[in-house]
């Protein structure tokens, strides 16, 4: 008997935006490793599982990769089913290829378990849309993280072209903005930083790159930068509805 | 009383890919005004609802974008809960940013369901991570469409910087790969296409930006384009386990 891991995409946060194979994996799972920024009402949904945390969080370290590749790889030669929890989707900017390289390696059965991407959902749920006809024509995701190997990506975006979404660049902001300013970014090019998204406590800043500096923002959040003029937007698709959309539908359901 | 619009995300097409709350809007939905690519499985899941095709295919219009959102606010002020069901994510590339202004300023209650972004999953599901340490530090998402509002946004990035992922792009394939070389893109950049991600007859095709227009492609599939470095990994994530991730987990739970 053989094991199998899920790399499961865990989306934005609430456990209504699991997709139904996550939520059928997590029930059935044996073992749950789970990043940072998971919530407790997501393990609860693998009643039967071992939870593990391995996140990482601004430089203090649990366990390293290697570590992780260890964990799966020796619950599925047990025969387990184990789950490797990712924020999001596992394959945006979340190690997740690593893993299925090392699963590969190891000759382990794996999936991937797509998954909704905060990159994406935490602008929508703030009333954001990363593309939007005569604003942005596309959009480009990338890490903000100051010591990340993924180097100045932000360079790569031809000024005011694309809505650039950052993710782990709460605590490099200023620096990411007066990059782009540097590149030839308008400085009143609108910015937002979405806290929270499809948490109870969102919260939403909404400026420019100019006023991005002075912006109180608690940098131990989850948080999602979005760089654009679909930032403007925000204050009429957001405004009634976006944020409270769980509230407003449930609401309505009682009828 | 008054309807209620969701605004929902189906994924890349297996139902199983569907968020939870995607799921439970279609099981109370009254009416579901779906886009073309959305398969009989997801509108099954709505058997109390009518159906409406206002999908736009290659130049063949069924209806117009204004038809769209009358059809929303009339059902919606009858008080109908009505399910706009949108291939991916609502807020990529497909027109929910219009959609929503308009629902907006009718006074109508909606929300936005995020789901998973045939942007990222199409990709994964072939084995390819649009971000890998070390190839790709992010990723872009454009529109390929000849006629689209959306303007050359494939010069927007710098050679070589970042995933490339074109959405609707099977028919211009050919004048995207130039464009690009012609823009300083290696004609030896790894380039693939995924045809019907997560459905059963899911194909792929793996090349270079030199040779993807010898490509024999069905233009009338749903197709992504992925551009980049990550490309090469396909062959090493897909080749035994991604392609067949259904099938495989199935035959593993049967023990």
């Amino acid at each position: 008997m053989s094991g199998f891991v899920s790399l499961v995409g865990a989306g934005p946060g609430d456990p209504d935006l699991l997709t139904v194979r996550a939520l059928r994996r997590l029930g059935e799972a044996d073992l749950v490793l789970y990043d940072a920024l998971v919530e407790d009402q997501l393990l609860e949904l693998a009643p039967n599982a071992k939870r593990f945390y391995v996140g990482k969080r601004a430089g203090r370290h649990s366990i390293d990769q290697e570590g992780i590749h260890r964990l799966m790889i020796r619950a599925a030669e047990r025969g387990q089913r184990v789950v490797r929890l990712k924020c999001g989707d596992p394959f945006v900017l979340g190690r997740g290829g690593e893993e299925a390289l090392a699963l590969e390696a190891a000759g382990i059965a794996y999936e991937i378990v797509p998954g909704v991407s905060s990159a994406i959902a935490a602008p929508a749920l703030a009333g954001i849309p990363v593309t939007h006809r005569g604003m942005a024509a596309g959009f480009a995701v990338l890490s903000g993280h100051a010591t990340s190997a993924y180097g100045p990506a932000v360079d790569s975006i031809a000024p005011g072209s694309l809505t650039l979404v950052v993710l782990m660049g709460l605590r490099t902001r200023v620096e990411i903005a007066e990059r782009l300013i540097a590149r030839g970014w308008s400085a009143e090019t609108p910015a937002a930083v979405v806290l929270g998204a499809s948490h109870e406590g969102e919260r939403r800043w909404i400026g420019t790159l100019a006023t991005i500096a002075n912006a109180e923002i608690d940098t131990e959040l989850a948080g999602v930068i979005v760089v654009g003029e679909v930032v403007k937007l925000a204050s009429v698709i957001g405004a009634s509805h976006a944020i409270a959309t769980t509230a407003a539908a449930a609401n309505h359901r009682v009828r």
